[in-house]
């Protein structure tokens, strides 16, 4: 959908004439009352359920949650994915033509923020008649924005679920973020943002930026299930696996054959600028810096219930930061569900099949529903 | 030290006419029963304690540890300190010329195993007259080396003080030194390792993969402690640091700037042949390995006395990591003494002043020294 703006944005500038890709799932009622956002995190787009015709391997980013029987049940829910300004898949982004200069706008694409991102999907939900949402859910950044919904539009979400989330980033989450964002506006194919004039991709940064990435959803535990020491050879089947070839540069063991290979599959398709764009987003959510660093006073504003989830081998978005979000929404004695679950997988587990997660958001759902039927 | 050679390496080559760099403090008794080996880990030397004269900031790696009075106390003990085989701090390395060929060594540095490093200390005692270490210590990759003193050499050390170490690295270990190579290794100016020719160094890669080996070396707590969400301007004195600049580019966080800082550093004096070489010794590590992985068989050629030593936010090598030892020891019916550390420091802590620490080593080398007393 396109919009004329101008959209006004937190870092001082605004952006015009800009687009939004987005897809819908289900039906919205007649009161328009049954409608749920879900928000996306780093690496996914407005394409949350379903398959496109004839194109195999297309499933939704989030497609075990979303769709007809599913917890978040589209014969019942209205569902709205959106991809974010600044995204790299269909919604406007560095990639694209500016058209106050006419030129692609690369580095010079405006710093965008979470806050930005909630105003923009709430121009987006005017467009399509929405008043209020029945939910805004998302897991991660995207968690961020559900939780910041209910902080600039309290009125209009009545409920937000806030999966693998945090009220901000730690130390360690900006230092991981700045390690990537420095492979790739060090690597010499970026030309300080403006690579695509020169008709190359930031690969070698963006590769070392997903290896990082991937390491950090991941749960050591499920990474020695997976891989353990395993060798690359034993996975040939080329030796039993006993010998080492003792190369500092070949890969010898499997859990670097599946980084490399996340890695190289990441850099074929994200956007360098987008990367950057998209990781200080993230490092600069913090609702709390508004109240002097005190999230209960920041969270006063939110008058949704709230479903929290976190996982307790989530190490990059740990539970205890989830249970920061939950005692500051108590402490407004707002309404709030919580559930820690005990899955293997790490920051990934909010994508992924869990028998107990999926049944606390399908309960929760099944709960939302109650209220418009 | 001159050595003719050939040292054997497990990787089935052999090296020859090599250097190895040392350090001794203290006085090597009359029956030469009391030295103590230091083996370094990744980014250290030979230079454990002590300061070069005239030389500012020249302070061993380990002198809170080593030297007069202090927990291996120079007074009684005769320490040494050598760089290893394949680092850039003295000892022949990838940097220096092949006599073989004429040519530096470069990427054909032969790939380097930490019983290959112990073999060539071995070699060092021999030349040095010394038959028998009072005990053997290291942290970290160093205390690899002096477990594995104890099984290479069992009759040749009395006592092994391994602190901060492990077993074996975790496919997370090897995940991140696996990052980090790959940007080194895609760095432009790597040129497949033969870099020196070309006069350049590849920077770009160095600083990568400290910056990601520094986040691996603290813990959050003390991350958040001392850098937290603090703003670069605010610790400039430019703002009151409440306000964002809105870039990508620029350091925002101090945590940011405290980490470039520690890349740049790096990358001047780290050389980037020597970074593979010593992370692969650590991925390579793994005395159960030629034991069906079955550690207490493979610590069953261990006699000598044990001090084993871990950090409570240790999240490169838990204290679980340790337990292991010195389950596998117990196993084996060994003397062990095992302590945890409550510090704060992370993995970085086996290098910083602790008292609870210090005094646990202290004492333990009080006992070592009253057996030739």
């Amino acid at each position: 959908m396109q919009f004329a703006g101008p959209l006004a944005l937190r870092s001082g500038t605004s952006i015009s004439d800009y687009t939004l890709a987005y897809e819908t799932y289900g039906t919205l009622n007649a009161d328009r009352s049954n409608a749920v956002l879900v928000c996306h995190a780093l690496n996914a787009s407005h394409h949350v359920a379903g398959v496109y015709e004839g194109q195999a391997r297309s499933e939704g980013w989030w497609d075990n949650m979303v769709g007809p029987g599913k917890p978040v049940d589209t014969d019942r829910f209205f569902v709205i994915g959106v991809n974010n300004l600044g995204s790299c898949f269909g919604s406007t982004g560095p990639m694209h033509v500016n058209p106050a200069t006419g030129s692609i706008y690369g580095a010079d694409f405006p710093v965008v923020t979470v806050e930005d991102w909630v105003d923009a999907q709430a121009a987006l939900l005017d467009a399509l008649g929405i008043r209020t949402l029945a939910a805004v859910m998302g897991g991660s950044l995207g968690g961020m924005q559900a939780l910041s919904w209910t902080l600039q539009y309290p009125d209009r979400v009545r409920h937000a679920v806030v999966v693998a989330s945090a009220p901000n980033l730690t130390a360690e989450n900006i230092a991981f973020n700045e390690v990537a964002r420095r492979a790739i506006v060090t690597d010499p194919d970026f030309h300080g943002g403006h690579f695509y004039q020169h008709g190359v991709i930031p690969k070698r940064g963006l590769r070392i930026a997903r290896m990082i990435g991937h390491i950090t959803y991941l749960s050591d535990d499920v990474m020695n299930e997976k891989f353990g020491r395993i060798l690359r050879s034993a996975v040939e089947g080329e030796t039993v696996g006993l010998d080492y070839r003792y190369s500092t540069q070949d890969v010898e063991f499997q859990i670097e054959s599946y980084l490399r290979y996340q890695g190289d599959k990441f850099s074929e398709y994200f956007d360098a600028n987008t990367y950057l764009l998209i990781t200080r987003a993230l490092d600069y959510f913090d609702p709390a810096r508004s109240h002097g660093g005190q999230l209960s006073k920041a969270l006063a504003q939110a008058t949704a219930k709230f479903l929290l989830v976190s996982f307790k081998t989530d190490w990059r978005f740990s539970p205890a930061r989830s249970r920061e979000l939950v005692k500051a929404l108590l402490d407004n004695r707002r309404n709030v569900s919580y559930a820690e679950i005990d899955a293997p997988h790490g920051h990934d587990a909010f994508l992924l099949d869990d028998v107990r997660y999926m049944g606390v958001v399908r309960s929760y759902f099944e709960r939302v529903a109650q209220e418009f039927q």
